[in-house]
């Protein structure tokens, strides 16, 4: 892990680093201490990247108002980085449809199975790499839609990660890794999602091996996830990861 | 409103008093101030009353951490009051079927709905009451179970109550009131309720009319709501009530 720059702004210590070919950005509070801070990987969604408005405003919510340090990259194909082969037909499909006036919903499963393949083991490294600092830990994660996706076979797949906020997901090609997670879980719909169907969604929440789950469902969109369940989900994760360290 | 006794301990004043035939109990911070503090009706579910071991500990909740008044008060039929003969036909009928082994759980609709009909009234007088000092406001209203299906109908009639938890109550006679319903409403379900079903659940959620409305689901039967649930509820009603003012 490379870090290639540091600014301090309105509290918050912002490090833009790379990790193999992954560019990612570490948030901690400004005048950062030793030890045992939570962290919090903050994934990014489809056609998003690591400073995306909603991973931003996630981000500095859980440095700002719990203390935590978050992480975010970019994922392959997203931001700056780009598509690779194992991608660009899945691309080309959405696009396609998308142009066509199709449904592209159906097609995101696939997409993200895919991206999930190549975004676990970045996920991996960096975590393996900030918690090997030992400045931080212990580790969450939070991701909704194409990052909710990914988040389900990570947590599945990473018993570091002790807590994790998912949602805005398929229960396609799911539902396997749902049932392997054993960490609690806080799960979000929204209830007139136009890409995530009631039915899917909820087959999703009710597939997690956990019995620590809960659901939290809102009204609109797929991209109108209120202010409020990043207050709520910031709660959920402090529950679980514990407090912060004082400043 | 005939108040008849007064005691404060752990921060908390404790005032008992009788409106007509109901009795009930009013929480403040201890060292009472005037003016403007988010006043909460907190119901209790069937069998219980108003200091059942819930009630209390969402009265505490919203008393000490967000600095609010809340009130509760016996129903009829309920903690030492007598079974009013509008209600004994149904208690005899649920005491019956639980008796012979057969679900309960069709029949609370319709004891409820009867429960809620006498309860209604009440309620209403014992805010107008409160409200009618000058101390308190605006006023929300919490309650599950049988609470949660009286809350749907006294949320729908009475225009004081600005925000509402409920839950843990089926669609049956319900959807009316809830389609009339057009403050923010968090509606908590159980999903292994014994008693609701899922699908009733969801649809009495659905069938809300506002369009502020969160669904929270926790795994679990009809009486292991968790206790995150509590504070997670606070905080919705703080939102939409506004904080108190400093003690």
């Amino acid at each position: 892990m490379r870090f290639t720059s540091e600014i301090t702004s309105d509290g918050v210590t912002e490090r833009h680093f790379t990790l193999n070919d992954a560019p990612g950005i570490l948030w901690t509070p400004g005048g950062r201490d030793a030890g045992n801070r939570p962290l919090v990987l903050v994934g990014h969604g489809g056609g998003q990247h690591k400073q995306a408005p909603g991973v931003l405003a996630r981000a500095r919510h859980l440095v700002t108002v719990r203390g935590f340090a978050a992480a975010a990259i970019d994922l392959p194909a997203h931001g700056d980085r780009p598509v690779p082969g194992q991608l660009s037909e899945h691309l080309a499909s959405i696009r396609e449809q998308g142009a066509a006036g199709e449904p592209v919903g159906p097609l995101f499963p696939a997409y993200n199975a895919a991206v999930a393949t190549l975004a676990i083991p970045e996920w991996r490294a960096v975590l393996a790499a900030l918690l090997g600092t030992g400045e931080f830990g212990p580790a969450g994660y939070w991701g909704l839609s194409m990052a909710g996706a990914v988040g389900v076979a990570l947590v599945a797949a990473e018993p570091l990660i002790a807590a994790a906020v998912l949602g805005l997901a398929r229960a396609d090609r799911l539902t396997g890794a749902a049932a392997a997670i054993t960490v609690p879980v806080r799960f979000l719909l929204q209830w007139d999602d136009e890409l995530v169907s009631r039915e899917s969604g909820l087959t999703l929440f009710d597939s997690f091996g956990t019995r620590d789950k809960t659901l939290n469902v809102s009204t609109g969109g797929h991209l109108e996830v209120p202010r409020s369940e990043v207050e709520d989900s910031g709660q959920f994760l402090a529950r679980h990861l514990g407090e912060a360290p004082a400043a």
